[in-house]
């Protein structure tokens, strides 16, 4: 491990971008931007020597991710068991055209976080992780909806996966064509892009009278672009 | 593997979804359309028994999923040597508010991949493999940029990965609140997102008077939806 600092993630043989080094990032600001823009995230694990990725909701609570599911879920069960995981959280931020394939790119930005998730027993603490997932996913709905039923809580496994070994790969910028392209007749640039939420469609069975809340109607990726 | 189909992915005890079952689908039709739709995809893989989830630029071509990368890159050189792999590719099309967190979801598509990767040798081969990239993730861009060079291509290691193990997971629609949180004075419904481009952004570099195509102007996702 390199260069403790108390606002980065030490770098470790696993963690340390080697491909496109420059791309690399380790300080704790980018990496909690990435993961708090982040609405699913890809959980790769191994059973049986074969590696699978599901998609899952999660939510960061400080320098923890928290995973959550229903109690009868393998995956969940699985994940709980100590068995080591890889998180990863993507955000394509545009399509970078070149004046040739071989430069064309995209650009993005991803957290990696590895480890072993660890399952939360007490129902007021999975309770309090729960409400960080929701708050994650929409800033002030876990004050909006009424409180997890004791039922529902014992129904629900909640893991929690600690920052520790982690690094994020970000690129930005327009494409690096080589000099002898750049007479070529032929565009280059980035498009841009971005997740945008539609107007907010009411549940059939929503009572009449009842306003959009501001949690719904006036939300944002990243929550602080409003 | 059970119902063999023209239309449909045979199921494999390691593809057929369990949890909430009828989120599975299995037709081709509705994989390709969520595969088409994607722009990275994550890939799982092991090493020294830890799993890696790393997002990667991809393309569909007919019933093989196509990578690629530098072959200074020991992540393509891994997948190359037949190790078992995991491909997952994901859309989240909503957030679904219920009343409870306990019942608010997501709505999202995703295919998930499984196999084993072989890297094409042929430079012939290669190079239609790389088109298909590109006409994945911008139709018509094939044809406007210089086609690759056979040094551009000697340092690209292209992957095929056939559509062989493969399901799908689809949630759509409003929450499903139980029936006693209906009269609970609290907003339920959906925010639909999508994936939105920006104008185009002209590389700095780029020569007076070149027009932006239409593989960059019309540039959509899904690229039907024009």
């Amino acid at each position: 491990m390199t260069e403790p600092s108390p606002d980065s993630y030490p770098r470790t043989p696993r963690t340390t971008v080697r491909r496109l080094g420059d791309r690399g990032r380790y300080d704790r600001e980018t990496v909690h931007r990435i993961l708090d823009e982040g609405l699913v995230c890809h959980v790769g694990f191994v059973a049986d020597g074969q590696p699978f990725v599901v998609p899952m909701g999660f939510g960061r609570d400080g320098e923890r991710l928290i995973l959550h599911g229903s109690v009868a879920s393998r995956l969940l069960g699985r994940l709980s068991g100590g068995v080591p995981v890889c998180v990863t959280v993507t955000h394509v931020d545009g399509l970078v055209f070149a004046r040739s394939g071989f430069h064309s790119s995209m650009n993005y930005r991803s957290v990696m976080v590895l480890g072993t998730a660890t399952e939360l027993a007490d129902p007021a603490e999975k309770a309090r992780a729960l409400d960080a997932v929701i708050e994650h996913l929409a800033p002030g709905r876990s004050r909006e909806i009424r409180p997890m039923s004791a039922k529902e809580l014992a129904a629900t496994r909640v893991l929690e996966l600690p920052l520790a070994e982690v690094s994020a790969k970000v690129r930005t910028g327009p494409p690096h064509d080589p000099d002898q392209d750049l007479e070529l007749p032929i565009w280059a640039g980035v498009v841009p892009l971005a997740t945008v939420p539609g107007a907010p469609e009411p549940a059939p069975d929503l009572a009449e009278g009842i306003e959009t809340p501001e949690s719904v109607r006036r939300w944002r990726r990243p929550a602080d672009s409003r």
